[in-house]
């Protein structure tokens, strides 16, 4: 296919990037090459840069999602070398150059860096999904929090015991930092928010399970961290069941299998916070330039995030296989991909100066997850720190790396307010009910 | 059908208040009847207590769902004779005093408050609400916000003159505060907060045309300010259509009528905000009751806003047609339903202390409507405001009127960031694409 929009093609006479998603490292990228000569094109299905970590705080009530997100648009308007481009790539032509985006333009490249994320993945049931929405988008995080605050409505409503406590039943899949942050938030949810507000029910009989098929939570952390984010889970009400699988969820239950044994759990709400699979641009990588992608989808990339035998095609974060030479495969956190964002962008300012990249080298700093209202894990190599310390460190971290000092701000109030009054003010159940046994939200059922 | 939930039923030696509609009036109405020996039950479709005056910032990009919604539990947590339920309203036995929700419970009620509210009419053509969108809920403004930042990020991409033109015409169609402010905002996020960052086409080509079937923008206000608001529109370069008809709308266009000519204009973007129409619930009170309708299906209430033959059911707010014998029909507006609300709940206790309830006197305090960043109109009776001290006085007041603490200070914190930046930072591109010619927000496609 031809090109259709000459004007839009910067005019040739300098290197041009094209980044694929603006996420922490596209984006992070993006602004690395700011005073380079280039021309940064960055695509992105959505117009906004989505700050994941604090999507399980849209999820349960405490933040609106605009509070976390902020414009592409907006992050670049100073960067007159970089434009952005609201669209999705589909396909690529590594011998022209080229990437097409969904709508049939072709986007030429000399250097691609592809940065498209991970999607939530169901281990091959997918048919799961509709029964236990994962947590990667805001509307994944705005259905979640209708199917949590709804259960509570519906449990309110319902005089026959064994249908209130399957309402009151909530059972998180993955016991990670998503599966370990929502279980906090939602125990403070029923223990809390709610307490003084239901009238007919005790939102304390709300029962919150998380279920992990390792034999620890958070597993990516050191263990004496993970027995102290236990403690905090079970002290708050939490029911962990670890070295436990989910082998069927379906309307009226789970059904989980732990040592043999399997047991039947009636819920209606049923969250996913077990696994990751990399964008399916990881197989169009595959297929176009015969990158080699490892089980979860992620692909295989070179000691300089370049894929082999593209060294103009560098694939980053969540969709990166990078396999580290003390560390092993880099976790998919924030801050490998932002890491690698600004290493691929200094790798393309060294090459067009006629010199070498080098090899990405991860600096860990540390990793962190918080337990409800206050206490939280942090793990920094050296220094460890749990309880009250963790969580206003984790606060003050997750404020520092949101893109727009509004939003730092708002966040900020939002959470004092929220500390304070223990109210989750952007409880709002919307959207329209795909059960169809709920109120419609408008006549006109939108 | 037989009560269900014996158990939800107050015990019955109280007298029993059911309220419809947890928006302006009913909310009041609860409220006012917090210290009052009755039993107050609360029934609306959404959770949600939603501030419809500033929905059209949501629509624009400059405030978040969750900034101007309210979960009306925590409004009503510390009312210990309130309980809310959500459900809706769907049919109503006089006869034994009993409404029926669409989930099949009957609710008993000494007293009804019938406050449903209204929503947006297309004067007989249902067909254009697919492709005008009104402004009544959050999944109005934030499809309409969908539809405003898609238009202009398909412009940027279109080379083609006569198509890129057509996605930046804006047809919003109604001169009442609404539309006004729909158009002062939307000629605010061309000129000044996209300008920086569209690289293609210049924000500016962005047509912004205003159509009113009557002869001024403004019908409710005094003629003055009336005169003053459509300056400040023409100045902000907003193309005012005056005693201008729409005849048609079709997904490339809306064609419009004024003296005898018609007029075609190419358009992406048609924005409703023309007519109201009642809540189905008063047909409910027609069959049910006896009530009578007025051509907008509002319910023609007594002097003391219950319905004829019925003291024991009110109506208020928009669902109602309250005939002031000074100034004539009194307008759908917050403060109305708010007084109304109040009076019903005073008319409540004085009839249960054995006193005869007095008729409803509305008072006037004035109105006010914004016209982009630094213009409004305020009409207070004797005083009459425009320009910016009109604007700071419409801040204030409805940041006053929020019924959230926290709220209040996060518009005001996020309207001074937008003032100062002129960016709008919550500008989402949310939810599915009905048209299906945009990237999907996901690989799922929710």
């Amino acid at each position: 296919m031809a090109e259709r929009k000459g004007a839009t093609i910067p005019d040739g006479t300098r290197h041009r990037v094209v980044i694929l998603g603006g996420g922490f490292g596209g984006l992070q990228a993006a602004r690395r090459l700011g005073k380079a000569a280039v021309d940064v094109t960055l695509v992105d299905r959505r117009n906004f840069h989505l700050f994941q970590p604090l999507l399980y705080q849209v999820a349960t009530g405490g933040l609106s999602p605009g509070d976390i997100a902020a414009p592409i648009r907006w992050a670049l308007r100073k960067q007159h070398n970089a434009r952005v481009v609201l669209g999705e790539a589909v396909d690529l032509d590594p011998s022209r150059r080229r990437v097409a985006l969904a709508d049939g333009e072709w986007l030429e490249y000399d250097t691609l860096v592809v940065a498209t994320g991970a999607r939530h993945h169901y281990f091959g049931n997918d048919a799961w999904e509709a029964r236990a929405p994962g947590l990667k988008t805001v509307e994944d995080a705005t259905e979640m929090r209708r199917r949590i605050l709804l259960a509570f409505e519906r449990a309110e409503r319902e005089v026959d015991p064994e249908r209130r406590q399957a309402l009151l039943n909530f059972v998180i899949v993955g016991a990670g930092p998503t599966g370990v942050e929502l279980a906090g938030a939602i125990c403070e949810l029923a223990q809390d928010t709610l307490r003084e507000e239901l009238r007919q029910i005790e939102s304390s009989e709300a029962r919150i399970l998380l279920v992990e098929a390792a034999d620890r939570v958070l597993q990516a952390y050191p263990p004496d961290l993970s027995r102290k984010a236990l403690e905090s889970l079970t002290r708050l009400g939490t029911d962990v069941r670890l070295e436990t699988m989910v082998k069927a969820i379906d309307d009226e239950g789970v059904e989980l299998e732990a040592q043999g044994r399997r047991e039947r759990i009636a819920t209606r709400c049923v969250l996913w916070a077990a696994g990751v699979r990399a964008s399916s641009l990881a197989w169009v990588l595959e297929k176009g330039a015969g990158a080699a992608l490892d089980p979860s989808g992620r692909v295989h990339v070179e000691p300089d995030c370049s894929i082999a035998g593209h060294p103009e095609i560098f694939v980053i974060g969540d969709v990166a296989h990078f396999a580290d030479p003390e560390t092993g495969v880099l976790p998919g956190v924030a801050p490998v991909a932002m890491q690698q964002g600004r290493h691929v962008a200094d790798a393309i300012q060294q090459r067009l100066a006629g010199r070498e990249a080098g090899a990405f080298h991860y600096r860990d700093r540390g990793s962190m997850a918080t337990i409800g209202r206050k206490a939280a894990v942090a793990d920094f190599g050296s220094v460890r720190f749990s309880g009250l310390p963790a969580w206003l460190l984790w606060s003050a971290v997750h404020i520092l790396f949101l893109i727009e000092f509004e939003s730092r701000v708002l966040v900020s109030i939002r959470w004092v307010w929220n500390y304070v009054t223990r109210n989750r003010g952007t409880r709002l159940i919307t959207g329209a009910d795909t059960e169809g046994d709920a109120p419609a939200p408008q006549e006109g059922g939108r």
